[in-house]
C-alpha cells in the first residue's frame, strides 16, 4: 500500500499524539480520571468531534460524548467509543484509538454529507483502567446501569474522594443515574461497538492487521497457598520431605499444561512467595496466584474445577495441604454473532482474511451486554504485541485500514428491529 | 530399656538444660562466639572436665580443650567433640551432645581408673555455626590449620572485629598458627571423632537410635536467573509465552527428581522470586537458588552439569534465556573406612542394626581430614528430626546407647601404626 492511499491513518496517529502530550508525568504517558489531562485530553477530542461534524461535550461524569444525528425521525442510537484515560507509563493507542476512529468515520461521512439511520454515538469514556480510585470502567459502568453509588466516596493517593474529583472536574457525581443508558430520554441504544487495539500478538504473529472479537473474556482469580514442612537442605532426604515449593511448581506447571490444552483458556501464575526463602532450608509456605480467563465461562469454570482438583491430588500424593480459593470472578461479555458478522464482512472488504479472537483483556464493552448487542474490532498490535507500555505501537496503514473497516460497518448497520420497536412506541403514544 | 539402666543419659540430658541457661535472649537458646554466654557455657564445661578427672582449660581461640592422658608414653591424641555454640533460637543438644557425650565417657573411665593407649582431648570448638562474623568453623578450621588470619578483621553487628572479640574473651587472635593441630609438640593426632545429633529423619524413620556417618556431604550452590518476556495474563496465548515462572517451575522439579532417582544426593531450592509479581503479569524475571548435596564429589559434581544442561534444554524449549552458575562449592569429607567399622562395631554391641548414612549438614570433623582420618556418630533426632529449632529433641535411652557406643569405641581403638611411628620418632631423635 503506498502512502497516497492512507485516507485517515497518518491523522490518527498524529492525533494520538497530540493526545500523548496530555501527560500527568512527561515524557511518560499517564492520564487519570476526573485529571487536568483528562479536560485537556477532553477539549481536544471535542474540538475533533465538532470539526467532524457532531455535536459533543461532557456529561455529568465527565465522558466525552459526540452525536451524529441520524437522517431520519425517531431513530435509535449505535454507541461507539473506548477510554480517554491511561495506565501509568502508557502507550499512545489503547483506548484513544477507539475514540478517534469513529470520529474519522463520521468526518468522512458529513464530508460526503451523509447521515445514517441511526444516530451515531462517539464516547470518550473518562476511566476504564482504574488508577486513580482503584474502580475500574467508570464512564463504561455509569452509562450501562452498572455503577454503585458507594464508589463515589473512593479516595486516591491524595485522599480526595471520586465525588469531589467530579465535581471539581465539572460534573454533576449525583447525578449517576442519569447516565444509565437503558433510561429513557436518551434515544434506543441497540448496538455499542469498540475498535481497539489488540494488546497481544495473535494477529501480529498471524501477518492480519483487523481480528473480529468472539467474547471478552471472563476471569477468576485465586490465592493458593501450599503449606509443607520445613527442613534442613541437607539432611531431609528427597524422599521424605514436603516441599511447599516442589509442589507449587507442580501446580503451576499444571495450571499451563490444562489451559494450554483447552483451546480457548489462558491461565498466568504472576506472582509467587516461597518462607522461609533461605538457600539452605526446604520451602514450608508458598503462595501465589493463579488468573485463569475464557470467553466460554463453562470452560473457565470446569477449568477452576479441574485445577483445584489437580491441586488436591498434588498435595496428597506430596505430603502437603493447599488451599486454592476463587476471590474474583467476572463472567464473559459475549459478542453479538450477528454484529461479528458484519464487522467480519466490514473486514473481508478490505480484502483482509477474516480471523475471530477472543479478548483477553476487559475493555469499556463488555459493561454493556445489559443495554444492547456489543461487538469488538481488534487492531494488530506492533512489537509483539505489547500494551500499557511506552512501546505499544500501530502502523498507520493498519490504523487506516480499521478505519475504513468501522466506516464500512458503520455505512451498512441496519437497525430494523429497533428502528420497527421505535415506531411501535411512538404508535402507542 | 528402664530408667535404672540408664547410666549416663539422663545426667547429659540435664546438663544439656544446664547449658541452655547460658543464652542471649532467653528463653530461647542463643549463645554466639567469645560472648559473655560462651565464657559461662566454657566454664560449665571446664568444670565437667575436670570433675571427669581431665585437665582442662581455653585455648587461645577460646576453644575448651580437655585432656585425659594416655597410660603409656609416646602416645598419640584422638580428638573428639564438637561446638558450643548455636544457631539463633535453637536447640539444646546440636554440638553439646558432643561435648558432653565424651566427657560421661572419661568420667566412667576415670571412675574405673582405666586409661587408654592414647591421650583422650575433647574440644568445645568455641564457634561452628558462623552466626557472630559469618565465617562458619571457625574453632577447627583453626585447629585443622584452616584458618584465615584476614577472618580476624570481620566485624559483628555490632562493628566488633573476631581480633577484639577474641582478645576480649581472653584469648590471643594472633596465635592463630599456634593452633594448628599438623604442628609438632601438641602430640600426633591420629583421628578425629565427633557424636553428633542427626539433625535429619532418617534414623528416627528407621526407628534405630544410632547411625555410621559415611561422609560429610560436599555442596555446590548456583543462583539461577531466569529471563523470559513479560505479557499480559489475558491477551498473550498459551502457545507464545515466554513465561519466566513455568519455565522455572520445570526447573525446580528436574532438580528435585534427578536428586531423588541417584541415591546419595539431596537438592533444594529455597529461594525463588518472580518479576514483575502481579497477578495479571507474565513472569518476566525469576531467580532462584540451588543447594545441591552429596558425600560422593563426583556424583554432586555430575549432578551440577546435568542440571545446567537440563535448565539449558528446558530453556532452549521455551524461548526463555537462563543463566546457573555455581558461586559455593564444598568437597564432600569422607569418613574413615577403618573408623567407620569400629564404629558399627561399637554400635552393634549394643545390640542394635548398623545404619550407614550420610550426613548432609556440615559439622566440625569435615575440617580434618588433612589433619587425620574422621569418623562421626549420628544420634537419632525425635520430633520428625527438626533442628536448628527449640523443638529439638533426643530422649535420655538415646543419649545413654550414644555414650555406652561411644565408650565403646575409646576402649576398644587401637593406635597401632602411629604408636609405631611415634616410638620411631623417638628412636631416631
Amino acid at each position: 500500500m503506498t502512502n497516497d492511499e492512507i485516507r485517515f491513518g497518518t491523522d490518527i496517529l498524529k492525533q494520538a499524539d497530540v493526545l500523548a502530550t496530555f501527560t500527568e508525568d512527561a515524557p511518560r504517558v499517564t492520564r487519570t480520571y476526573c485529571s487536568k489531562e483528562h479536560k485537556l485530553a477532553g477539549d481536544y477530542l471535542i474540538g475533533l468531534m465538532r470539526d467532524a461534524g457532531m455535536s459533543a461535550g461532557y456529561d455529568a461524569f465527565g465522558n466525552i460524548v459526540g452525536r451524529y444525528e441520524a437522517g431520519v425521525p425517531f431513530a435509535p442510537v449505535v454507541m461507539t467509543g473506548s477510554h480517554q484515560d491511561s495506565v501509568r507509563n502508557a502507550g499512545k493507542y489503547d483506548g484513544l484509538f477507539g475514540i478517534l476512529s469513529p470520529i474519522a468515520c463520521v468526518k468522512e461521512l458529513n464530508r460526503q454529507g451523509k447521515r445514517l439511520p441511526y444516530t451515531l454515538e462517539i464516547v470518550g469514556f473518562g476511566d476504564e483502567e482504574g488508577v486513580r480510585f482503584g474502580v475500574t470502567l467508570i464512564g463504561s459502568k455509569a452509562m450501562a446501569g452498572n455503577f454503585d453509588p458507594a464508589w463515589l466516596e473512593k479516595k486516591d493517593a491524595n485522599g480526595v474522594r471520586m465525588r469531589e474529583a467530579i465535581a471539581a472536574f465539572g460534573g454533576d457525581p449525583d447525578a449517576w443515574q442519569s447516565l444509565d443508558r437503558r433510561n429513557e430520554g436518551h434515544g434506543e441504544v441497540v448496538a455499542f461497538v469498540e475498535s481497539h487495539i489488540e494488546q497481544g500478538p495473535t494477529l501480529l504473529n498471524e501477518n492480519l492487521a483487523l481480528g473480529v472479537v468472539t467474547a471478552i473474556a471472563g476471569a477468576t482469580r485465586m490465592t493458593v497457598r501450599v503449606t509443607g514442612l520445613a527442613g534442613h537442605a541437607g539432611t531431609v532426604p528427597m524422599n521424605v520431605r514436603q516441599d511447599a515449593l516442589a509442589a507449587a511448581s507442580e501446580m503451576i506447571l499444571f495450571v499451563e499444561r490444562h489451559c494450554r490444552e483447552n483451546g480457548s483458556l489462558v491461565g498466568t501464575v504472576g506472582r509467587i512467595a516461597a518462607l522461609p526463602g533461605a538457600i539452605n532450608v526446604i520451602p514450608q509456605d508458598v503462595e501465589f496466584s493463579v488468573d485463569v480467563r475464557s470467553g466460554d465461562d463453562l470452560m473457565r469454570r470446569s477449568a477452576i474445577e479441574a485445577i483445584q482438583a489437580e491441586f488436591s491430588e498434588i498435595a496428597k500424593r506430596r505430603g502437603v495441604r493447599v488451599e486454592a480459593n476463587p476471590y474474583f470472578e467476572l463472567n464473559a461479555a459475549p459478542c453479538d454473532p450477528d454484529l461479528q458478522q458484519q464487522f467480519a464482512d466490514a473486514i473481508a472488504a478490505q480484502g483482509i482474511p477474516v480471523r475471530h479472537l477472543p479478548s483477553g483483556a476487559g475493555h469499556d464493552a463488555m459493561e454493556f451486554p445489559k443495554v444492547c448487542p456489543i461487538a469488538m474490532l481488534f487492531v494488530r498490535c506492533g512489537n509483539g504485541g505489547i500494551s500499557h507500555h511506552p512501546s505499544e505501537t500501530m502502523t498507520a496503514e493498519d490504523a487506516d485500514i480499521a478505519t475504513k473497516a468501522l466506516l464500512h460497518f458503520f455505512e451498512n448497520y441496519q437497525p430494523r428491529a429497533f428502528v420497527a420497536s421505535a415506531a411501535q412506541r411512538v404508535d402507542r403514544s
